[in-house]
């Protein structure tokens, strides 16, 4: 009987489900917009609805479902099942585990879904047989997922690999955190589009003014990323710096960490070459020399489906058993 | 029959060896400066002739010796015995454990000194019983030694912990890496003594000019810590700048490995009451909030012996023995 197991990308706007078998492949599929004004309870019955429909598609189908994986933003205790704080969903401490097992009779596992992107890269992507590395989202915000000794490393209280919060940048802008200085506020795609909107205010040219045709707000990372493949200069540089100084927090993760790869995915990995090159140059500056030696940077390769295909290896022998297979 | 270790201690400028047995204890010790100009051989015959002295004292004392462990300074290949990099020694990738091992006639290990003053705490000191801690060393350079599941974390290709050479200052003095802005050459005791003595020679004041009369050379940083204790207000600042680029550092580690114990130790360890608030104080101000509970900050509780006592832990049965004894 073949196996597989549901799993979850729960995110601030969407929510998506999927059959996953062993080997990354995704059977079926099901989405809806995440009701997150509806508080917890609506967003976890949406969740029970999304996955029981897939569970008894799966039945049908005459699959073994062996669980549920979950991916949720935001800080998770996954040993009890709780999300603990996720600004995206104004949520604090919400039973996820356990409302979810008791609506579908299975198994049900849950993990910070930026963590399970650096699974679904571990078991399906650019860290395939490798024992460690640093997997980092570059999105809305910046997030990491630590793998050492071929696992998810969350440190103790499951709190480590906060990279978009480490102190970078002294003069930079102030943080969602409250704080000044973060990586995050820097680097991610939404402080990139934030310095391309405020330089437009100020009366910056190119591309960008004339796309924007007078409304900044309209300016997004995927926008500046597509003036610069242009060659437009003023969005080249913008797209550099948030990459420089990426490779700056990338290089210090690596002297704490050792040196290991590190894959680079979310929305601006997919910035092309100009900024992936960016970081690099700045990470293998700032790294400590000897640890150079052994650390690379490639883009991810799971592309959005990262995080759902980490979600499902969070169930408890579907991997193992594909691997053996 | 009790059990012991032969431990070393190997500096650029002093071999300290000793016999610990499984609760900390210094049994015995013997001390010989070290050859540094004499290359590798010479160094390792004193090395070979302090332990076998060491060794035949334990058999008359009727101790059965379980094997050495070695710390050293530099870049450590343990699971190969060799000295890859030390820039104190003078060494490049210099087998250290097969010729002991063969001098002793017994199993012989090593590992990287800082990394063995981590584990001197985790066994009889500060870190105690605790599962994770990162321990620093401030002293001539900026050392960490991670502990993680209660076991050393040393990474891929063992250079984990390198939390010397990150970049925290952008406009801090050229380092002895060669690069600019790496936390050792704005926060050790030699950066705090150097920029002391800079100080000095543009002519600074306050009790610091008093006591080195005329010879800004003979500042180091435990008189920074002496003029600053005695309320000294250039001394006081030099000292609290130093603190707060550690916390800095300390913060960012933290951000990447999770929340726990930090333990500092090394000279500037013992500046005082001063000088570790001024660390904690910039810690907890560039922490990410939520890993800010669960976290503190204390100084080293086994002091110079750390490192020593540690490397005895490096020989497998002198730990547990004595636990569970």
């Amino acid at each position: 009987m073949k196996r597989c197991a549901i799993a979850v990308d729960l995110g601030g706007t969407n929510c998506r489900a999927a059959l996953v078998d062993g080997t990354g492949r995704i059977l079926a599929e099901a989405r809806r917009p995440t009701p997150v004004s509806g508080g917890p309870t609506a967003v976890l019955d949406v969740l029970a609805d999304l996955t029981r429909t897939l569970k008894e598609r799966a039945v049908r189908e005459g699959l073994e479902v062996l669980g549920a994986g979950l991916g949720i933003p935001g800080l998770v205790d996954s040993a009890n099942g709780v999300s603990r704080f996720s600004p995206n969903l104004f949520w604090h401490d919400v039973p996820v585990v356990a409302p979810l097992r008791e609506a579908l009779g299975i198994p049900v596992f849950m993990e910070n879904d930026v963590r399970c992107a650096a699974l679904g890269e571990r078991h399906f992507g650019a860290g395939r047989g490798l024992d460690a590395f640093l997997c980092v989202t570059v999105g809305t915000g910046i997030g990491s997922g630590i793998i050492l000794n071929g696992r998810l490393y969350t440190g103790p209280r499951q709190m480590a690999g906060e990279i978009g919060h480490i102190f970078v940048a002294p003069d930079g802008p102030t943080c969602n955190c409250g704080r000044t200085g973060c990586l995050e506020a820097v680097a991610s795609a939404s402080a990139l589009a934030r310095f391309a909107r405020q330089g437009l205010e100020e009366g910056a040219g190119g591309l960008l003014r004339v796309w924007s045709e007078g409304h900044p707000d309209r300016v997004d990372a995927a926008l500046v990323a597509r003036a610069a493949a242009e060659g437009d200069e003023w969005a080249r540089s913008l797209l550099m710096r948030a990459g420089r100084y990426l490779g700056v927090g990338l290089a210090i993760a690596i002297d704490i960490l050792g040196p290991m790869r590190v894959v680079v995915g979310g929305g601006l990995s997919q910035a092309g070459d100009l900024y992936l090159d960016a970081v690099r140059e700045a990470l293998f500056r700032h790294v400590m020399p000897p640890l150079a030696e052994g650390t690379e940077l490639v883009p991810a390769a799971c592309g959005p489906a990262a995080g759902i295909l980490g979600a499902a290896t969070l169930v408890p022998g579907l991997v193992e058993e594909a691997q053996t297979a």
